[in-house]
């Protein structure tokens, strides 16, 4: 007996280094490439690095009555380089995730509580629009935009999960109004007038 | 008015061809190919072909106290060709998903129910071992194998998301023991004795 | 001499069927699957698959005063599966291309004509801003929210290529208010009044 | 026993429709996009679609004195969406593969018999040469060319694998005259002078 | 002469640093990404990057009576980020590479002398079985499992090639035995009784 | 309003680190990866990296009489990691751009100012030949043999996009005859006879 554990050992041995990318948790300390984060040294990764609590509800007492709590590779170290990602959302009663895309991403919805009226809109102006209910799923196509609304009284929470993990995230007001973007062009590219852009930017603490 | 109407229908006519691939609804109908299922005619795709319903729970009154309700593109032909699909598992109190692999994908599983004993083993066979609590989520890395157990009192219900729309699942049990994999190769690739396979090719159904 | 001949014909005989995959010109009557276009019988293939012609300016005597040309998988079969695409723009003087996204490449515009005020904005609201002259390009990553302005006297006419040939295209106007997404949706998702909403669904020929 | 096995018999038909592509052997009836041929069904697909022989020595009684047999998805529909492929190369005593590119897939050449002077020239020129021993492999990056040679007075046998199912081949005297290329244009773009180019495309069949 | 000299040089010169990307060899001492090592500078390159010797016969006097030399990105440099790698494998009589899955590539197994009995295990648990001889190729779709036996009087050689340079291996006895996965974890997702499982930890070095 | 301001603004930093991989503007001084150059601290990237100059017309008084300036990724940042690149091409009258391939991309041609006869041949050395004309654009499938000429009494000037930020190009003449590849092997793997290749080399300031 003693033999064979000896001899398996050293065929475990000799793979031991083969497996350098069955994953590459990110390390926040490494470079970046355009793959996602550098991979910790295996030896340091433990299986904390692949979990990840999303129980606690976002704060909710805001103007969007909503919360989104993000478990990208930015977060969640252990999704780098796996083509998969989650999040959380929270929508209190009249709730809503504004008008958004992402970019890198396409998206599948999971309502875990109560109901929520969403919907996508594709490049040919079609929209499709439904309200889930608890354990519906719906999926919406990369970087097309889309929403979430809580139209009833109760508190909605929904796991999207992307099939990147670095989705992005682009909120369309934001996008527009919560930056330096001159008035101007905002006015020019989207056909809203002076009087609305300048209350927006206002509002979402934009410039110009 | 009506001439900017007029005008902007012209340029909206002259885009609406554009958005082929926005998605691929799959079409169980037309012909497969190695990036999934042929896409279905966009006039005739609708909101629903987008959602689906994983609300009601897996039958778990077998052996295993456990079930299994995909939502691949098999099921789900919305998720086809967007690289990301989805699932639902019920455990019963002592429910097991059996050791099993995906060898098409990575998986994000969120636990909304109850508390999940998991972990996967890499293939310089570290064991990354962890109880997930409700509101945990857990990534299993590409074809490595990988289980779930129930071990508290309660039922347990989950939501594993995967990096493709068709992860695939290759259950190790019924990978040997379930067909007709002949006995003495089962033996003589796992060193389990005859006695054994035998007797678990004849729970499992399996010949040879 | 001859004989040489007659070997060689052999061997390229015995090669001829290999190159399945060098190109695979669109077929717009064969299925689409998620990858692109059915393949073109070789056979059929000339050299007019791979050249389009962009010589034409389109027509910018719109509300706009610009014109968007494509020349994707859909209008120009020679780049199915080839991961490239381009297009034509043409802006009159005060002209725009209104804020849009690709929802599936990026971005890579070239001015041959005139000047072109253009940025875009990412997922964490920056905003790059450029006025491009003739033989600048700038590049747009995917799925960003960017626009093109003619700020000038003269014609501007630039040409985008794509990371994808099939890069699809989304015009924030149209996508909010060209169709039947009810207008309160579009207001509780992207804060603007009822008024303004209501105004531009009318311009655009939304209903709802 | 019995109930044990009908429940598992039960939950391995609620999978059995999963794994549509684990694989997709190739339908050469079938439609061929981007990525590949159609799969077969898999009821039809059997062992033999895995296997391919190339046992038998190709026929280098030829003027380069050598043959390669390839095995691409075009002759092996089981390689059909997996991401490699192989072939054989038989080189007698003095037999040479040209100098050649493979468009679309590195490759990894395995000496198994005789003695192998090969090489390839990267982008910017550098020279990488070796001669290579039975058990020797060497890489060749995508796309470069690359040459193989038997300078020894044994028949060399090797094989090649590539990172795709369907790499291509251009054989440089083949692509430059044995086609109807105009002399003048092979002239003007290789600086080859007119008495060269005119007796290559007689030896190797091409016109004008 | 000199002049032409001269103006080609400069050409050359001005297209010198345009390769960089031709290939990536890995560089053991930088950081790894999700796409591999990062790599070496091009200046430091040589030849012998790109080759590898599996000339050497592996130990085959150990308990499975086989062995496994890999050739990937970890001991060949030059595989990196090329998309295919490979390894030789040496099967004494009655030698077995027990069974296994390759997480993150396909593979195409060469027999170049004697006999092997393999085969693989889909998701839906048909088994695809072969006895391969001298000459013979088979294809695994990735991640599935699968096995090589020697039932013959020689030792046989083969030489499987993998559709990534980082194909991984997990080996199941390994993974379910030669660790510290609890012994009831084992049982409970494998079926396999409580003796069985501590004999085969003990025989493989696991505890627990 | 105050008070909106600041929620928002929470939520707008909740989500400021989460679009890490919008773009990666390439970091010369990082390490490089198989996918491209380490990305830039965002903080530090400005528009600047998203732009560049193409106006200025290439040195055509050369043998060739013709220039090519590229915007890859080793030149121009802001395209790592996006899939797409460009360059510029002028011919003088009776410029040429010698037979070459680009290993890594696919390559669309846009011609802008005269006119140009270029083409390409397949792997199964099928010609395809076009006059391009102002406005007119053609795609050269991955790694295929081309060549650009001018064959008009004006300067020709062209725009080649390409499926990859760092495309690679590998001239013909050059990686046969500008280096210290052997004349035997040049001449025994291209069929040119030694005085030619002999000339060429001196030609082009090759040795061997």
């Amino acid at each position: 007996m003693l033999r064979i554990f000896f001899l398996f050992s050293l065929l475990l041995f000799s793979f031991s280094h083969v497996s350098a990318l069955d994953f590459c948790v990110g390390d926040p300390k490494g470079p970046i490439g355009p793959s996602g984060y550098s991979c910790k040294i295996p030896a340091n990764v433990t299986v904390n690095d692949f979990v990840f609590s999303l129980a606690k509800a976002g704060n909710t007492t805001n103007i969007i009555k909503a919360a989104v709590t993000p478990a990208f590779d930015a977060q969640f170290p252990g999704v780098n380089g796996l083509g998969i990602s989650i999040a959380r959302l929270d929508l209190a009663p009249g709730g809503v995730i504004p008008m958004h895309t992402h970019p890198g991403a396409s998206e599948l919805l999971l309502v875990v509580q109560g109901s929520i009226l969403t919907g996508f809109v594709s490049s040919d102006n079609s929209v499709y629009l439904k309200t889930l209910k608890k354990g519906d799923v719906m999926v919406f196509p990369q970087g097309l935009l889309h929403f979430q609304i809580n139209a009833r009284g109760k508190t909605a929470i929904a796991f999207p999960s992307f099939s990147s993990p670095s989705p992005g995230l682009q909120i369309l007001d934001f996008a527009l109004f919560a930056n330096s973007l001159p008035s101007f062009i905002v006015e020019k590219t989207t056909f809203l007038d002076d009087a609305t852009v300048k209350k927006l930017k206002a509002v979402l603490g934009g410039t110009g």
